[in-house]
């Protein structure tokens, strides 16, 4: 029967590369017959448990001591074994010159000054001390770390922006910076697309299909998984989407993140529209509703969101932003969307849509039942009424058919001081009537004229719906409500989106300004030739080599030999000096 | 001041055109300000109160009365104008041929026996009885009319599905038919892609937008706008997919609706997957989480819809159903999916595309926290673990850097007699595993021998995320995982969906028949030259000629003058009958 010994031992630090290392040493012995050795914590006992490799004595363990478990066929294996621990702990498989390996992050920092980063991957409990260290110093972090505190985690990026430092992380599994992978990273050649990631196989499964694609990038900034949740709020997120706002290189941006909190992914998007340049979006999980919104291109997943990045790259679009709506038209107190529709469809598009770019919008027919209109006859804020519901047809001929109704309402829209935009719909073909809009772009002239009058610019848009064949012929209809002073188009989604457009560039236009909050990152800190200062796992200070990038590996311990009550007051003294 | 005089008729019944008709001619004589001519529904005495010809009279109409108000100057002017109604009445305005009109859809079914459709357009009380009476004459019913009640439209739509017969509507605002529009109808060129859509207008923007790309349509098959609602359970919807699915004529297939019951959506989306072509769906605010799956291609709106469809009808790609799958290797009781993910965004994404394949997929970092596996040491049915959570590395390496746990799992999970599919990520690069396809694939092949000793087809799936340049190379893991029987692809999209239609195809192998219901829409009806009856608003008629399509206008009249009492009894005795 096999028997299993245990040894914990208190007040130790290993890397992990150097506890895997030490439990396929041990498993590999002779008459041993499986080996563990990992720290104390309740998920490795579970995990200890589950692979038969539990003792009592593993109970007893706290998560800071280090457990060592041999399964053997005998005492003497195991025994013989254990003796060993110490030795193989010893033995050192480094490729790293032993010359290279300053014992302090300081040291470090004056060996490689050119070094913006810092690569952390020391235990979780030890990270939040190393990042501060390194933002003290003036570095940008990659902190591939786990286990590290969602306070912690604030502070750290509190702290970072202030000083205009991005922290990457905690749990960042990859970056790209200017052409070099930091920590698990692919090689990606150099091209016009920036990611932002809180998903690190995402940016990794991203920059892949780019790579594939023919297409390549100029940085991967990872940010950790949880950057996007309500409590971290998209601190590194923002600095890091401002930043490849702000490079002349990054043609076209991708965002992406695992399932984010909703009111932050809004922050974000909010970011992004600002961009000179196209920025497309996935956010796992989050079903989308629209393909385009302005500069927004909207992805269904990883592979969409790389193959959409390689296209818009080829030949990215301008983007004008609001320059074109001519907003100082409107008179301050104008803010307010009046769709008056005859064809129930369109009317429904059109208040998806529109959800998208105002809070709400009243209907009589909507979508979402709490927004129905209290009284379908009189609008409330932004409305969409659906003429051609039950309610307004029994016994009365269709809108399509009759413009009475619908010309009526225009003209009471049209008088209301908060007015901005109003649309109708103009549906034409067999059925409708002979030549709609004879009668309602006259209509729509009076009212902008009226308008005018009283000082205020009424913007009216109308989607014709119909063809060349139609009777009434399209293009006649289009012109004639051009001519009346209409925006038209045959998309009801290009209408709607115009009008939503100007709607939200009305609500901003009273918004006050936002306080710059922190220090923007220096561009000239990502543009100059990567150089690295490595703490934690020495195979990432190796693959920097691979890489031909300068690196400096700090050979760390943990301080006061990781005893946490004495870290606690180092970390004072030196908050005091 | 101006005063308002009111007549009200009971017992009458004239269409809307005409009494839209009359209140035009009432509204242009001399004298008269404005004027009403309405049934005396509430909304309808609403409206007359909005435009200010609301009077005491009005007040006590009952909905089926014809309430005629005008408002002029002076009393003189007003007695005037309601002098004329009688004559107004009985002008007839009709381009069509009196010989060409029969009193009952009997005759004119008799005279047009090659008419395989009935537009109906009388006012909505009648229009279930015409419905009836065109059904029992076998004949296709568009059903323009509103205002009919949802028990109504179910029975007529059970009954006309027993008959194999379709009823568009009701509030079918418009359909196609080779060619040929019905009732609001654009003219279309004849083509590749047929419509189905509970949604008119959202059918007419469809097929614009198909015209105006260049292509054109089969069908335009309307349904009403509340065929996709719970109660009435995509009655028609379903069997206009059908008929398109069998028209060799149909190349591609293009749904839309409203905003639909999920459940209901979820029923049309099953018949279509079942489709052998592609089908572009866009159910109205309904957001998409994916671009494509199998044959169904996800529009995020009309306009997207039109354009999807036009480039799939150019080179309509084929669609092969479970055919590749060799779903005859499982066994019986295998139908579980087990992901064993080192990437947690790879498994994030693999969770939301799953979902669209299989009810529910439990994971230790689940999406919906609802689905939390109780255990991340135990699988439960469908079960996606991230081995580079937290709990997996404390004190351990990353499940990318170190293969050891994630083989033992594998191992664990290929045993489990229910398992059909594990899926692993392979993810090279920088920092992984020097060669992690030299660990991986041997265990794999392992796998998937033992299962085969045990009688069962193992499929074991991969996704290789990394590039051609990356130390560990692309090509050469894939090829060692290739060769040891796995199903490898580079991107997580395509490897998930490929295991969700294995997932999907297991589960139903199990699942029984569904009885048919009902008579399936015999094509020759819809391929024939179009021949209609119109029962309703003549100017359908007029537009049937216009399109040189051989049509009846039925000169109705409601039965039993209008008296509801008098319809049922006459409707039970021709029950009897």
């Amino acid at each position: 029967m096999a028997i299993i010994k245990t040894e914990i031992r208190s007040g130790v630090y290993y890397d992990s590369a150097k506890l895997m290392s030490l439990q396929r040493s041990l498993a590999g012995l002779p008459g041993i017959l499986d080996a563990g050795v990992v720290m104390g914590t309740d998920s490795n006992k579970e995990l200890l448990e589950h692979i038969d490799l539990l003792s009592p004595e593993v109970q007893s363990a706290k998560p800071d001591d280090l457990v060592i478990v041999v399964k053997s066929e005998d005492d003497k294996a195991a025994d013989e074994a254990m003796a060993q621990v110490d030795g193989l702990l010893a033995a050192r498989k480094s490729d790293m010159d032993e010359a290279y390996m300053p014992r302090s992050l300081e040291t470090a920092a004056q060996m490689l000054p050119d070094a913006s980063w810092v690569i952390i991957s020391v235990a979780g409990r030890y990270a939040a001390g190393v990042t501060r260290e390194a933002l003290r110093l003036g570095r940008h972090v990659h902190l591939f770390s786990d286990n590290v505190s969602v306070e912690d985690e604030i502070a750290l990026k509190l702290e970072a922006r202030e000083r205009g430092l991005l922290v990457m992380g905690p749990d960042c599994g990859t970056a790209m910076i200017g052409g070099v992978g930091l920590a698990f990273a692919n090689k990606i050649r150099l091209g016009p697309i920036g990611v932002v990631a809180a998903a690190g196989t995402g940016l990794q499964q991203v920059a892949c299909r780019i790579h594939q694609l023919g297409s390549g990038m100029t940085y991967g900034i990872g940010t950790g998984g949880r950057d996007l949740s309500e409590k971290v709020g998209a601190l590194t997120f923002l600095m890091a989407l401002d930043a490849l706002d702000r490079d002349p290189d990054t043609k076209v941006i991708v965002v992406t993140s695992k399932p984010p909190s909703p009111k932050v992914a809004e922050e974000v998007l909010k970011r992004a529209r600002k961009a000179g340049k196209p920025v497309v979006v996935n956010f796992i999980a989050r079903a989308i509703t629209t393909l385009q919104e302005d500069n927004l291109y909207f992805a269904t997943g990883l592979d969409d969101a790389a193959r959409l990045a390689v296209e818009l790259a080829k030949d990215p679009p301008k983007v004008d932003g609001d320059a074109g709506l001519k907003l100082e038209r409107f008179k301050p107190e104008q803010k307010y969307f009046r769709g008056l529709f005859s064809g129930g469809t369109l009317a429904y598009e059109a208040q998806h849509i529109l959800a998208g770019y105002v809070p709400r919008v009243w209907a009589n027919a909507p979508i979402n039942k709490e927004y129905k209109m209290a009284n379908s006859m009189e609008s409330q804020e932004h409305s969409i009424v659906d003429l051609g519901e039950d309610e307004f047809t029994v016994g009365r001929l269709h809108p399509m058919m009759d413009n009475e109704l619908r010309i009526r309402r225009l003209y009471e829209e049209a008088k209301d001081p908060q007015v901005a935009v109003i649309m109708l719909d103009v549906v034409i073909g067999y059925g409708s009537h002979p030549d709609p809009a004879s009668e309602i772009a006259p209509a729509i002239a009076k009212c902008i004229a009226e308008a005018k009058k009283d000082g205020r610019h009424l913007e009216v848009v109308c989607v014709v719906t119909g063809t060349d064949e139609d009777p009434q012929n399209f293009d006649s209809q289009v012109k004639q409500l051009v001519d009346a002073g209409a925006f038209v188009d045959g998309s009801n989604e290009v209408v709607v989106r115009y009008a939503g457009r100007i709607l939200r560039g009305l609500a901003e236009r009273g918004a006050p300004a936002e306080a710059v909050v922190g220090k923007a990152v220096d561009l000239a800190t990502l543009k100059k030739p990567l150089q690295v200062i490595n703490v934690g796992l020495e195979s990432f200070a190796a693959d920097m080599k691979a890489q031909e990038t300068p690196v400096v590996h700090v050979d760390w311990k943990p301080p006061a030999g990781g005893k946490e009550n004495l870290m606690a007051i180092l970390e004072r003294m030196k908050q005091r000096s």
